[in-house]
């Protein structure tokens, strides 16, 4: 089913009196299927502007909604019931989606699926001017392997992903270092992989050698310490031990089942938001085990914005500045310049004290973006290029 | 939000006069959620009976449906616009799904996404007496791994998944068979690997020296010549080419890429429904490159239940009985008890030219399935054992 609208120019809200000019208002008619569609499907669709429009058939609803990045758009039904609608202008990059129909938040059934905002649902891409970085493009490609183990300390299966460089399978003699690289909060394993093409980034930076070939290793940040009858029905907050899983359980099985470098000097560890919180603090407990660090919007005092105090700051661990400095080989912090209260002035709380310390560090603002995928694709990229050197 | 139903027994039309009885439409109120839902999601369900239980918050819906089974169960809404409801006993194993809301066809969002029936979207499991040989147990796992690759014939990327067997990195100079195994037409390359359970399934008959460790490459059976513009706007058909994709690009590729027994004694090649059409044209074009066939769900005369004339079926492929004996190491059919029209018939003819030509076949029927993915499951785990010996 093909429905065009080519000849159509929507106007909204002409006689608004937001601060909206007429002009931002107008919809450009140059929208196109979003490149994370089912195969086949016409809608989604994204315009020059960053316009989502949807639209879907439901003939019997009385209302059906356009729900992204935190408001939610009207759409309009035509004489065959198909409703349609479309967005503000949409930041460049990847954004989670849903519609509303009658009440119902539910996926769209013309996109892909990505885990994030704690559900599987509907995801768009809107068109980034530097997208090339991340592109699919004919230059070899590593592998992206899935990998359940049984981990002890949670008493549950666990998942992984690991990716291998191009060239892993082909050199068998051939031993690489290794980036753990951890997803945000109300994500899993899957996020790197899929919406945060890190295996393309990864494939790109290696085929034009910006980068060390190196494996990535994408755990579940969420591990928990299996709970006693009582304290489950007493609802009390079971223990996160992602730690020692990543630890005492991944490593030892990655260096074991891949092949590795298996020594600091070729271990480095990273992560987004919540994982860049985890990853600092695992970081600073484990100098011996890794010795590359990346926080990609996040710091360890999340979040707070107060000067820090490093006397009692994670044990007094950043109180040694000269020492850290021998330790670690990059220290390496990302940003959007659109990200939300708290992050500009938490990061900025860590950077005071990092600098107070005579730590250092590097620091990358991704421009016009927010807490979201193309910060953290930008931060990778960056960041790749950088380690292992 | 967690809903109870313990205490509620539903009677559905107790005054049918259907050929249901009025016990065969009480509802059991033993439900649990199933096992293919989103993390901590509580809908669907599943009771002993094999019936779904769906659930959606949609207040403002004047009607909202559970469509499983070719069937759409209406669902009724409490006071809080929550609606529920039931479908009949379902065949044991992996259904698709979805929900209708005033219209609308959409994912539940409580589930998990497969790609099948032409769109990613719901599947639900019914568990089976005998689920055990596709369970996740603590046995040492294999890797599945997603490899892009540039194909020069299609002039697209592509995309296929490899099992890789336990063991098969930490021994590093054991070389492996390989089963190059084929979804069915209007799924793709990520089925069995996700609902096809095949990678737990060789798991688990691996672990328990039930097969011989092998390689699985899964692709995507669906592969076209590019069609010039004149052709696109005729709407002409494009050309498939999946058999020299397959022979000519994954093949070399695989036995580059992974440490394959690379002759045809150590190749198997099977499929489902339409991957068992594919791969026995191509297997009886490509003799020499493999020695073991499995057809799930379907033959190369589908979807014909004529008696088949072996001086022009496939050219005559068919006529030598006795040198096809020599050379196929394993001919291996399948088939659900319940399949609908024209699969019964279809096979039926096809062992019926086979019987007539002399030609050694293996039959295998799965008990009270249709043409689903527990037969493809079942079918997997009797062929594979099978393989490489």
């Amino acid at each position: 089913m093909k429905r065009f609208f080519n000849s159509i120019l929507i106007i909204f809200s002409m006689y608004s009196h937001s601060g909206w000019s007429q002009e931002a208002n107008l919809v450009t008619e140059d929208f196109k299927p979003s490149s994370v569609n089912q195969p086949e499907k016409q809608f989604p669709q994204v315009n020059s502007q960053g316009r989502v429009r949807a639209s879907i058939l439901a003939p019997n609803a009385n209302k059906v909604q356009l729900d992204i990045g935190g408001v939610k758009y009207d759409m309009r039904k035509d004489a065959n019931g198909i409703w349609t609608g479309e967005s503000n202008p949409q930041d460049e990059g990847f954004h989670y989606y849903q519609l509303n129909i009658d009440g119902a938040s539910v996926p769209d059934p013309g996109s892909l699926y990505f885990y994030g905002a704690g559900r599987w649902g509907s995801g768009i891409e809107i068109p980034a001017k530097d997208q090339e970085f991340y592109d699919l493009k004919n230059v070899s490609h590593g592998l992206v392997s899935e990998n359940i183990y049984f981990s002890k300390l949670t008493n549950s299966f666990r998942r992984c992903f690991i990716y291998t460089p191009p060239g892993y399978n082909e050199n068998p003699k051939t031993r690489y270092p290794v980036l753990y690289l951890q997803h945000g909060s109300f994500e899993d394993e899957t996020g790197w992989s899929s919406q945060g093409k890190a295996n393309l980034i990864l494939d790109n930076l290696i085929a034009s050698k910006e980068a060390t070939p190196m494996i990535i290793v994408m755990d579940n940040g969420y591990a928990y310490k299996p709970q006693s009858k009582d304290s489950k029905e007493k609802k009390e907050r079971p223990e996160s031990v992602f730690e020692e899983v990543l630890i005492t359980e991944v490593i030892p099985m990655i260096d074991t089942k891949f092949r590795t470098i298996a020594n600091r000097e070729n271990r480095a560890i990273a992560g987004l938001s919540m994982g860049a919180n985890q990853t600092m603090r695992i970081m600073m407990n484990q100098l011996d085990t890794f010795s590359y660090y990346g926080g990609f919007s996040g710091t360890a005092n999340y979040p707070s914005t107060e000067p820090i105090d490093t006397s009692s700051f994670l044990d007094g661990k950043y109180k040694e500045g000269a020492a850290l400095n021998k330790k670690i080989k990059l220290f390496w912090l990302g940003l959007g310049t659109k990200e939300p209260v708290p992050f500009p002035k938490s990061v900025g709380a860590f950077k005071t004290m990092l600098d107070q310390q005579g730590i250092k560090y590097k620091y990358y603002e991704s421009p016009e973006t927010a807490h979201e995928w193309l910060t953290w694709r930008r931060c990778l990229y960056q960041f790749a290029s950088q380690l292992f050197k």
